[in-house]
Order: structure tokens, then sequence, then C-alpha cells
């Protein structure tokens, strides 16, 4: 993610850029059905490493993609929001095209 | 590109893994447009490097996302087609997001 710069070539480089590689993408997909805790994510994408979700998860507060709340109950916990509602389309077209492509390839979905 | 797995937790992740990273979707964007001969896509994806482009290209081939045709000219050309049509919206919905983050952030884009 590199928001730093100010000049692109093309929109679609700065989205990929913004909404970067692989697991921001699925932390988003999954952050568009609702609102999620901590382990709840870890338990939804269950591939990436503890540190790695960690800095996607701030990466994305950064943006302005997402919003972290805390919650005072005990344990304390802290819940994840999609707050860039301009990217639910841009998730549901990446979701129906990949389940499309997992139909006709006979990939299967395991949801955790 | 991951293509060989069989199993996936989530379609965002397949598609992200099909459609690849940063260059291969800017690449799928511009073919939207219309077929593109390989110098035109050097030209219009400056900032790529020339191996990385070819890798792209055949990576894409491969998965059935796009054609190459050669030409019989002089000197001799290649040019590729998106023929993944499911693919068109999600390239503009990634169009669209890209564009209005732009216009919010104050980011130029310039299209060479």
């Amino acid at each position: 993610m590199s928001v730093q710069r100010t000049q692109y070539h093309c929109p679609v480089e700065l989205a990929v850029d913004v909404i970067g590689g692989k697991w921001a993408v699925v932390i988003l997909a999954h952050l568009k059905e609702g609102d999620l805790r901590y382990g709840e994510l870890r338990r939804k994408v269950p591939d990436i490493t503890e540190k790695m979700l960690t800095q996607r998860l701030r990466e994305l507060t950064e943006a302005g993609l997402i919003e972290r709340t805390e919650h005072e109950t005990a344990p304390p916990g802290v819940s994840y929001k999609l707050v860039a509602d301009d990217l639910r389309p841009v998730l549901q077209a990446l979701y129906d095209w990949g389940q499309n492509r997992a139909a006709s390839k006979g990939i299967e979905i395991v949801t955790p």
C-alpha cells in the first residue's frame, strides 16, 4: 500500500494500491457482510498469520476504509466495520466472479 | 497466481489469486477497452518492466482470461484480447472506485 503517491497512470492501479493485495481484499469482503470482532476475522481468514492480519487491519483503518472500535467488555474486545460503502460494488463483483470461476473450474469454497 | 489450488475459504481469495496482483489487473483493465498490441500495452503501463509485462501476459493467457494473436505483418506483431467477459463488471467497479478515490484525495490520473 503506497497511499503517498499523488499521481497514477490508471485508476485501477490506484484502486489496487489502496485496497491492497490478497488479504486486504479478503478482509474487506468479510467486513462487507457485517462488523466483525478480531477473533471472528481470525477464524474467517484462517490462512493469514496473526501479524499480517494486524498489519492489514491497521493499514485499512489508516486508509479510512474500515473503522476500529474498542469494546469495554470483559475480556475487552475490538471490532471492525467497513465504512467505505463505495467499495461494496467492487467487493460484490469480485465475490461473484470468484464464485463463478470456482463453479466452472471445480474449485471448492469451504467457509470456515 | 496459484491456479493449482482446488480449495479456497472465500471466493474473493480465489478471484485475487487468478486475476493476480497489481499489474495483472491493470493489464486486464486496459484490454477491457479493446485489443492492444504488445507495444501499445507497454506504453499504457509505463511503470512495469518488460520482463514483468511478458510474464503477466503469459499467466493471464494460460488462465484463459486473455487471448494472444500473432500477426504476420512486417514487422510481425502480437496482440492481446480480453476474452473473460465476466471480468468486465469487476474491472469497471475497480476503475470507478479508483477514479472516485483519486478525485476525493486530489490524486492525479495521468494517461500516458
